[in-house]
């Protein structure tokens, strides 16, 4: 039975799954919801997901949603079955280093990162406003602090610990937006352990083709 | 080798890996570090944690720090080990559920819980300041309609997916410090459910000890 994604092209949460899918070279489909409107019906809060949110996902009868829930099922059930992408290590020592830096992107990257992307890009979209010029000064020093000490544990690594994993994945669709908005993308290219691990994500392809597939 | 665990008590994210290693039957020692000062001194951002927090856990040479990450650790390598007790369960579907109401905690729970908490806690002590009713009332308005979801998934179970997990450790540390403020307690105690479920969560040996010591 193929796999179901409802979700949109447009959304992050469903892109982290997107790569998590092609990396692990699951077949999926994806089907989107009727509108964004439709996520707060009774309906879909019953059997979709009760907050209403996209992504939720479909193995036959299974239902599971929650983006970073859902990419930890298919590591847990699919990882080596489509081909020998690991994400999350057996070795128990390197797995709890992969949990350290997804800990590390959920608690001190993702917050900056976040705040320049709904300053820059969903303000003007969603809102009508300008960007707050102090809330993103506040996002580029924290942010800046963080790549510092990313580009410190990057010393001489491809990929956030060492292999690519899980860790990587969660930081590709925030940073996918924010790297894309000219005035911010010097915060990784100044770093030069930082820019090339950026690079060897941008250039991977599964990653290349969930990142055009989200563009378009 | 004992585990070494460095942090403080009175830190709810040492709290969590406390209650994780009291679940799983793990015997360990509590190192406090110097002050909260020396967690950014250079040795110790060198050593133990790249951001200078706390917890920190050492299992003989390794190290692993960020609570979330500290406690999944544990469960790979632990788990059965000393008890019974199943915190992440083997079949992927159990644990997939786990995984989503995990997530439910960080992007919903969380939030809301954390204002009630620095607002009536932390603001006065640390920053000798008044709470912010506005930010009160809105923390409140979110939190009333995420229950309203956990009222209802609560339904006939006695722990978050059934059977106790890690989810519900994730939700110890937080609930303990809003539930504690007399004039938000009623956001759990007014949802039988969800009364019910904190009830047996406070009513649990291990939980029960690791917040005395706490709050020693
Ligand atoms: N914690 C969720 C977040 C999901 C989420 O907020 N998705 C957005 C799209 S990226 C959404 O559904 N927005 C619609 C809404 O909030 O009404 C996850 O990781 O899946
Ligand atoms: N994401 C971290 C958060 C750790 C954290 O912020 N701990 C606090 C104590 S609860 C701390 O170290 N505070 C000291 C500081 O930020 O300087 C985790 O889950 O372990």
């Amino acid at each position: 039975m193929t796999i179901k994604l409802i979700g949109f092209l447009i959304s992050t949460s469903t892109l982290r799954v997107i790569i998590c899918l092609k990396e692990l070279g699951i077949p999926y489909e994806l089907e989107p919801p009727a509108s964004f409107q439709s996520l707060k019906d009774k309906d879909y809060i019953a059997n979709k997901h009760p907050f209403g949110r996209i992504p939720v996902l479909f193995d036959g009868d299974f239902r599971i949603n929650e983006s970073r829930a859902i990419c930890r099922y298919l590591v847990s059930k699919y990882q080596g079955k489509y081909n020998n992408t690991i994400l999350i290590p057996n070795d128990v020592y390197k797995a709890g280093l992969v949990e350290q830096f997804i800990s590390y992107e959920s608690c001190y990257y993702d917050s900056p990162v976040s705040q320049i992307v709904s300053q820059e890009l969903l303000a003007k979209k969603f809102w009508g406003k300008d960007p707050d010029p102090e809330v993103l000064k506040e996002a580029r020093k924290n942010l800046n602090k963080v790549l510092d000490v990313y580009e410190k544990l990057l010393e001489g690594k491809e990929y956030l610990v060492g292999e690519f994993s899980l860790a990587d994945i969660f930081h590709c669709p925030g940073t996918n937006l924010a790297y894309g908005i000219v005035t911010h993308s010097d915060l990784w290219d100044n770093r030069p352990n930082v820019k090339n691990w950026w690079n060897n994500l941008c250039n991977r392809d599964t990653i290349k083709k969930s990142f055009e597939e989200y563009r378009a």
